[in-house]
């Protein structure tokens, strides 16, 4: 078993860990604030690392997790959100440097899907879609055992399938992505578009409304939020079924705050994606489920990463 | 280099080949007529094998290509066009039967885009799609060097991604897949619709209208037949933009029918592609490019479907 120090980079948050054995908790866990948007960034993680160094063992590899967009390759990472500093940086080199070890980088949402396979949900499967519904839409997919990452590391950007061109607009800008439907900001999207159109609510527009206000007034027996629901379930279930016949996966895991709603998303999405499968035989045997791993998936992905490259 | 016995099962004929060496030129070929609705079909197929069977060389595999949907898991036909006896049918387990040597079965797109990648336009790629758009549309998907075929078999049936929820019907009786936009039936459907709605065309709604005929009219410079290329065109690009956020693949192959008439459909593939793919670095030293194996690409891509099967 290598000895692999991890780290979640998130948007508040830089979690670091190390492990030695094949137990899921760490043996030193520590967290720092990012503070994306002040300068010494890399000093931070760093310093974060260095709190979980292990004394005993020689670390093996440090994986490390962040948003994209970056390069898996190269461990670049391109534009992440909020933190001029960090455009276009050599992220995993400047680590790797830093501590003479060789140092991994890819994206959460792929890491998470990769956390899953190897420690959660997924396990014993070899065809995953993992599907976080959050903020945005992201996803993990592995392919008989390994990690889909692409020629630029850009593959299984599942948010951004196109799955009605005429269809409203994404965070991304373009339009009638999965993303634009079926993520949290797509739901109060919606429902802000229905009272402006004067459909009666418990929610009103004064005041910001989260997706969380959503499921709450659905969950009271608000006509609206009840539909808003129904509504990104049931595209939901479009886009998924849209990837199925792309990757023909065993088994579609989902995580992310959205999906934690429970039936409220989910009874319309089953409905909807066998409507919209174009053939049974996808179904046959397909488990759809929950997310396992939690907060800890990034941390657990990074890691999985680690232990990948070592393997190759 | 092992000795390989290929078969390609078309609509209206089967083509048999076999290899002996490195070289794309087979030792011996022969064709025989389907016949897929009539009863014999495995004698015929057993029947063209052995005309092509080398006398020297000890056969190690058998690759047999077929239209879907099949399962390349266990080599079972499931529902073959027109052809009742080979429903749900062991195809692959048969033939090794009665030859004495495992034999393998994947369905003709796929094994189009493997040959591709293996000895056409993909050699040197990795990351490969390759799309067929003809009467149908299909693909076949190279990850990090590896056929994607998925657990049930069913995976790349790309030609049914949706790309407008509302859109208009494809051949497999659902709504707004990338098929009902860009192959030859939905071009000549489009133009049909134009024409009932009065617009005006050198083509006559009168007597069949094939993909052909709109692309002859189009080169003769009717507006509603260029219109109908460009448009299929247009959805051609929403669609690999939606893939390419998927797979990220390094090249774009393209084969069947329909891509053979060059800028009348690709001039708006590429103007489309560029606008609907949601960051540039997709498409930054990404290939676009014609299959090179023409009416080969079948029998060697079995060819390289045994030799895969016989690496691993």
């Amino acid at each position: 078993m290598p000895t692999i120090v991890a780290v979640d980079i998130g948007g508040t948050q830089m979690r670091a860990a190390s492990y030695t054995s094949e137990k899921l908790k760490p043996i030193k866990q520590k967290k720092i604030a990012t503070l994306a948007s002040e300068p010494g960034g890399l000093e931070r993680l760093t310093q974060v690392i260095e709190e979980v160094w292990p004394t005993g063992d020689k670390v093996e590899a440090i994986g490390l997790g962040s948003p994209g967009p970056l390069d898996p390759h190269t461990g670049y990472l391109l534009a992440p959100p909020n933190n001029p500093e960090w455009h276009n940086f050599p992220l995993a080199p400047n680590v790797s440097k830093h501590f003479g070890v060789n140092a991994y980088l890819d994206n959460d949402a792929n890491l998470a899907g990769l956390a899953e396979y190897r420690f959660g949900a997924g396990k014993g499967h070899h065809n995953i879609l993992y599907i976080t519904v959050s903020t945005g839409i992201g996803a993990g997919v592995i392919i008989e055992d390994r990690l889909l990452q692409g020629y630029h590391g850009l593959a299984a950007e599942l948010g951004h399938i196109i799955i009605d061109i005429n269809g409203p607009p994404c965070s991304c800008g373009f339009n009638g992505h999965l993303e634009s439907f079926s993520s949290g900001p797509a739901i109060v999207r919606y429902v802000l578009g229905e009272l402006k159109s004067g459909v009666g609510s418990s929610l009103k527009r004064e005041g910001v409304i989260t997706a969380r206000d959503v499921a709450e007034a659905a969950h009271q027996g608000d006509a609206l939020a009840i539909k808003a629901y129904q509504r990104a379930g049931e595209y939901l279930g479009i886009g998924v079924a849209s990837l199925l016949h792309a990757f023909d996966p065993s088994i579609v895991i989902f995580g992310g705050g959205v999906s934690q709603v429970g039936s409220l998303l989910f009874d319309t999405f089953h409905a909807s994606l066998k409507k919209h499968v174009f053939h049974p035989r996808y179904l046959e045997g397909l488990v759809i489920t929950k997310a396992e791993l939690g907060d800890d998936a990034g941390l657990l992905g990074a890691r999985a990463l680690a232990e990948m490259k070592l393997q190759k």
